[in-house]
């Protein structure tokens, strides 16, 4: 998924190069090339898809020179999770020889650090979705009580799962299928429940219970199974979908989307299918993950020199500061004096300086910029 | 005179594009620009000297379209103001048909709000210096304590300069030259002492005085007196400027000046001669003079905005923020929240932050910047 614009990170992310497309870390590899090396060893490049906005092709294409035009699905319009989901599946099942096929979903702008942890995780999950009807969500082992992240509740009961393929359709049958955990599975568990992102001291809860793990937004299935679960859970998304089955693949494809995709609702997989669905297990996983979702995560992340500054991309000079995150074109300079714990990022003609507390300002300041100088600055 | 690097505006202005040559206020013409365009009316294009620093010498001839090559003196190395105006001098008696000829040194780099008003005070002084053997300095009355700038104070008697050319060679002749004040000449007075810089107790007492007027290094003189001056206040000047007297104005200018100007002691005309002369008078002026000579003074002449925000080429949203100075590229936006008195200025490639009681330490930081970068951000 590569459709994001990236706003919380304006003004380093930009509407025409959000944060998926950028050079994040100045490593010289944009977010989405490093998603996409990171699956190479995994998934052959001609089985990948990005699914992305029409607006995002042209720059992905160049970032990806071995993936082919096919391979992109544009969105024609901005629908959230859930259809654009529906939109791959859908895809994917006109072009694929069988219904055999395991699908991993995963955004294009987050960061892993263990890359061999998280292909072998994903290994594991293949398995796994391989042999069972479910749906399986990559659940991280909370280090903090961030209140940036949903959370996934689980049952720390094994799953049970085991042996021949059984279809597992609601956790009230667990106890029905097997008593005895299956070795190989014991580290899959049970969904309870999707919580939305929790306010502090409800985080503090979370991690302490030991029950919560952060929501990743990866997801393992079978194509059989989401398709299934479209149908039960999302039928007016999958009713438009089916209703041009035999255009997908073809070069009716992208006609027949822009008909159907913007009249899909607004809806995120995550409220659409997961907290519907009986079948859903999470493996909790541990391999240096973040969403990288806000200034604060990326500063958490970043290494700091000896009174916590950071400086992405640039060189800096600090005086008299501790605590801030500073992001300049790559081959600037920034000297600062006598700020602390501030954001300072500058791309593209436009600099901010916002304090890191109040960041989930920073889309009010867009919006003003947009209205004040009529998009020049989006 | 446009020979200075500014470094106190850095990163706004650089080594290779110094205040004088900066369009600072957006209008579209820098500072050395709206200098010699203040002087048209009152002086011929072609009488107009620029001593700069060599490595200005092209950008000031692509700035002022109609001054010719020879007009520009080059200084090969940096020697302060008294060097510099020898210089000037010395090609102006070479090239001048008389002796009679009136001169007024400004610098290229200060602001001058009211100009009808300054070319009438530069008239007065030029009727002045023409009939006098005096030098002659423009002396600002203070507005606010400033410590930024040298003070002169001055004898709160009129000259009693009057008539015919008298030649008045120390200030304790005044009385025996005439008791009667020249009403011509009732608004210039005898300087008493010029003062450097002082702390800010004590630039009270001298705006409380009455008896003390801001240092503008404007002087007007005509070329005898100042010759004279040079002779017997920095005869070692004098005497390398007259050693290849017959050199200038000539193609062997250039070759000489860069053979003795090295030679020259870094001395400013203040303390090499001002100071010392006898025959030093100040005309109180007001014309909304300023020096630009720091960030401070800059900000004090600049329009605000309800909250005592400045932004002087660019775009700005400010939030909880307040009696911040921002200087961005022309076109850029910046976006500022929670920062007050500040100074946020970016050019080139080098962002600034700092506190605006701190503009002092910036010397410091180029001079860091300079010893770990290299050079590459001066």
């Amino acid at each position: 998924m590569a459709g994001g614009i990236g706003s919380r990170f304006w003004p380093f992310s930009r509407a025409d190069k959000p944060k998926q497309l950028l050079d994040f870390f100045g490593t010289g590899r944009s977010l989405l090339q490093m998603t996409i090396d990171r699956f190479r060893p995994l998934v052959p490049i001609e089985n990948m898809i990005v699914a992305t906005n029409v607006a995002y092709k042209e720059q992905i294409l160049a970032q990806v020179p071995d993936m082919k035009e096919d391979q992109v699905l544009c969105e024609p319009a901005r629908r959230n999770t859930a259809p654009c989901i529906a939109y791959a599946v859908s895809h994917i099942r006109a072009i694929a020889k069988s219904e055999n096929v395991n699908i991993v979903v995963a955004a294009s702008d987050h960061l892993i650090l263990e890359e061999e942890t998280f292909r072998q995780t994903i290994a594991h999950a293949f398995d796994f979705v391989a042999e069972h009807n479910a749906i399986l969500t990559l659940g991280m082992k909370p280090t903090r009580p961030e209140t940036g992240y949903g959370y996934i509740q689980y049952i720390q009961e094994p799953s049970a799962l085991c042996l021949d393929n059984v279809s597992i359709k609601s956790r009230d049958c667990l106890d029905s299928v097997s008593t005895t955990p299956c070795e190989k599975y014991a580290d899959i568990y049970p969904v309870k429940t999707f919580t939305e992102k929790p306010n502090l001291e409800m985080a503090k809860v979370f991690v302490q219970s030991g029950e919560f793990l952060w929501n990743s937004g990866i997801f393992i299935w079978n194509l059989r199974t989401i398709s299934e679960a479209f149908e039960q859970h999302l039928p007016e998304v999958a009713n438009l979908f089916r209703s041009g089955e035999q255009l997908m693949g073809t070069d009716k494809e992208e006609a027949f989307i822009e008909d159907i995709f913007p009249k899909c609702p607004n809806i995120s997989i995550d409220y659409g299918v997961m907290e519907k669905a009986q079948n859903v297990f999470v493996l909790p996983s541990d391999f240096g993950w973040s969403d990288l979702g806000t200034w604060g995560s990326l500063y958490e992340l970043s290494q700091k020199d000896d009174t916590g500054n950071v400086s992405l991309h640039s060189e800096a000079l600090f005086y008299d500061s501790k605590d801030n995150i500073v992001t300049l074109e790559s081959g600037k300079l920034a000297v600062v004096q006598g700020l602390e714990d501030m954001i300072i990022a500058e791309e593209n003609g436009v600099l901010l300086i916002c304090k890191k507390g109040e960041e989930q300002r920073i889309k009010q300041f867009v919006a003003d910029a947009q209205e004040k100088f009529e998009g020049k600055y989006n």
